[in-house]
């Protein structure tokens, strides 16, 4: 059976929030961890209307936090598939801040979490749509998607050094 | 001094959260107070946006909740200015759900708040940006806002019948 | 099968929440939808004591908010069945608000929630008992329900301007 | 200067809550961890209205639990003020259950807490209205203070056993 | 069947948490009733580890607040089981709190819990591993728990005071 | 002034935690954004023990999650701190889970989390006490913490490829 291709608009998924008392730590900033999980909420809702399945984080590239994002302020969470394996999905989340009065505008920061689709009664990984590029950005972050890939399964010990060639040249590129 | 006029699009804001085990009741369907209240936020950031200021909910408009939305659904709460007073802004707010795998999609609710914008430091009403509406859509939201207002003053015994001319004619129309 | 006929009294509700960091906005007010959240739990709390069954949301009129309740101001919660429909209960909330030391005391605001009972199992709309209003207070309360379930059925399309004599004759009473 | 006294009636305080999701462990039934935090709350408010200022909890004596109690249960805690110290008053909490429908009804547990007064810029202990009971049950719970108040004070070490004559009196009454 | 015997290390429990403005009262120090939720959830955890099963809160012996603990401290709670009946196990919980800075540190205070092991099925209680005490202090608390245990059946009223010897020798003893 | 060097023993911090209902994703799992916030809270416990200061997060290298955690499973996160840099700290996270009979128990996840330590007033980094390490595998950690810091200033485009001779070894390494 041939898997349906998908577009990236079609699961596209955008969280707003306002940073209330609760989410921020003693000096009045938003905490990492409740960026966090906000971005893995809203990345898998994302995977999930790509999939159409419960799915199930599998791992989170690394986060880097630029600024504190101070109570009050506005979040904007924006969510695109990039790739989809054969049961897992890679999602890019970027996150947008402002103060209320639209001042202080900036992008915070952005990651990509990777999803495995599980069956509802099993809980067993299934297969998943692929994702078709459409415009170059998607196309780029679409090819891209292996190399973040190699990085995970090299990292993982799962491949060798000597078959993450893509990747190598990528970091280290030869002149 | 002029007060400037926004775009509705200048402050559209999108929701979108998971029904948890932590938004539900105990017969597992999302709660409606669970509900209003992300509309309530998710609306808050929306005359935020367009008022540049702190913003206090003063009135919520009847909700009415249809089918039950159940624990795992999606929902996508949308929401946009439709018409700004001296100090108040009245914001649309639209509620869509389906279930992860896309089935059962519908439009769940639709509710109208009115915020008031405050000074930071005073936490006095303060003056807001016009709206400027642009679609047709945008136009008649815009017009009918006056019919909501007329339907708040006089629940509230704010103004006498006689005066709620509009309201009269559009509830109960003369053949 | 005649439905028994239960009082007011029989399952009255009272809400006292003290406004904690966790429940403000970032001004330190508690937040509208914090306070409709808790207006639908302590009323569904009454109307599921009234109908002896668990209880779903289905609609709430229009609430207004007066002055903010700072941090640390307490608040009652205070809610009655007005009436019971053949499968619904109509439910009056008053919210009361005072600052610790009992002073700045005023009563917030009201409004009227409406629930669906259903059956355990299937989930289905049940009947529920009937209300019996005993005092001046809760009869007039009793009336007025009729009027805003026509003010519901208007606004939601299901019944005709022409329909809804009695609303119209409440709203603009001929002299 | 002379303290004010107060009735019992003008402090008590009732809050109802509905066990949800949220509140339970693994196996469905609410934690007895979020069932004290409740009890704290509320006896903190009751606490709070008799003294008129900001309260801290700063004891509470043994609480058992019963039966356990269920996910959608209603509980109702009702505070009283039983009686006041010179900085301080002791707070009777009860706790009752029963299911939507009225059913399995039950008392589930009762505790005392007490709370010390504090000033709002200090946070320094400050004097409290004293206690006035009126029924033959507050005064019975007003005498009884003083045993509760010795074994606190005994466990705490702060007096001697020799100095605890009517709790040693209560405990182990002679024939 | 004889119980296995169990060693207090085996289910050791530490929990660390930093208090964080959602922890807080408006006067911003950790409220007494979320510091006996921790204290719970800990205790609980260790409860469980020992007797391997789910377990149930049943009694809380009184606990005293000292000195408040202000938002942005770090707490640890450490907990041990000190003796196991039937099948019920009691555990000590000691919390402890400094500045981040490590300043200010001190005990805060202690309290036993007590917790029924129950079937996952039926959720009756069912038997559970002996406690093993090793060093001197665990012989010394493994020791006075009949003590507590006497005045928790005696509070209860469910043995007389000429049944809690120990208890009365314990609490008035004779030069 | 020279900076104080501390050893990894007096920052270690532990956390427990049990998966509650609150936890969970619609399918009765810990969510991943769950995890990763208690990481953060704790790795941030740990950081600023060592800094004697408030800390932010300002980075998490990737997270890999393995299988999930159910509901009602108990957690254990350790966190050490490996290497202190003039201004900031990395943490290293430590996750395990069993069940709560202490059965399927497993190392569920690492990660390596940065934080920088800042003033109380003005919220500037400032300088932080050196680690010292004692045992191989802190001084291994210490030693590796380099590496992880070329691929965070890679990754973020603040080191040229060539700059990263040890991270180019250590992942690729010539035979």
């Amino acid at each position: 059976m041939e898997r349906r291709a998908k577009k990236v608009v079609e699961s596209r998924t955008i969280m707003s929030e306002m940073i209330m008392p609760n989410d921020t730590n003693p000096i009045n900033n938003l905490m990492g961890g409740n960026l966090m999980r906000w971005m893995d909420i809203a990345a898998g809702i994302c995977a999930g209307k790509h999939c159409e399945k419960y799915v199930v984080t599998v791992s989170v590239d690394s986060v880097s936090f630029q600024k504190p994002i101070p109570l009050g302020d506005v979040i904007t969470i924006e969510c695109s598939v990039t790739r989809a394996f054969s049961t897992s999905a890679e999602v890019y989340v970027e996150v947008f801040s402002s103060d209320i009065k639209g001042g202080n505008s900036r992008r915070c920061n952005d990651a990509y979490f990777t999803f495995v689709a599980v069956e509802d009664d099993t809980k067993k990984p299934c297969a998943v749509p692929e994702l078709l590029p459409l415009t170059s950005e998607e196309q780029k972050r679409f090819d891209e998607a292996l190399l973040r890939r190699q990085m995970r399964l090299l990292q993982a010990g799962r491949i060798k050094p000597e078959e993450a060639v893509e990747l190598r040249e990528s970091l280290f590129p030869r002149k």
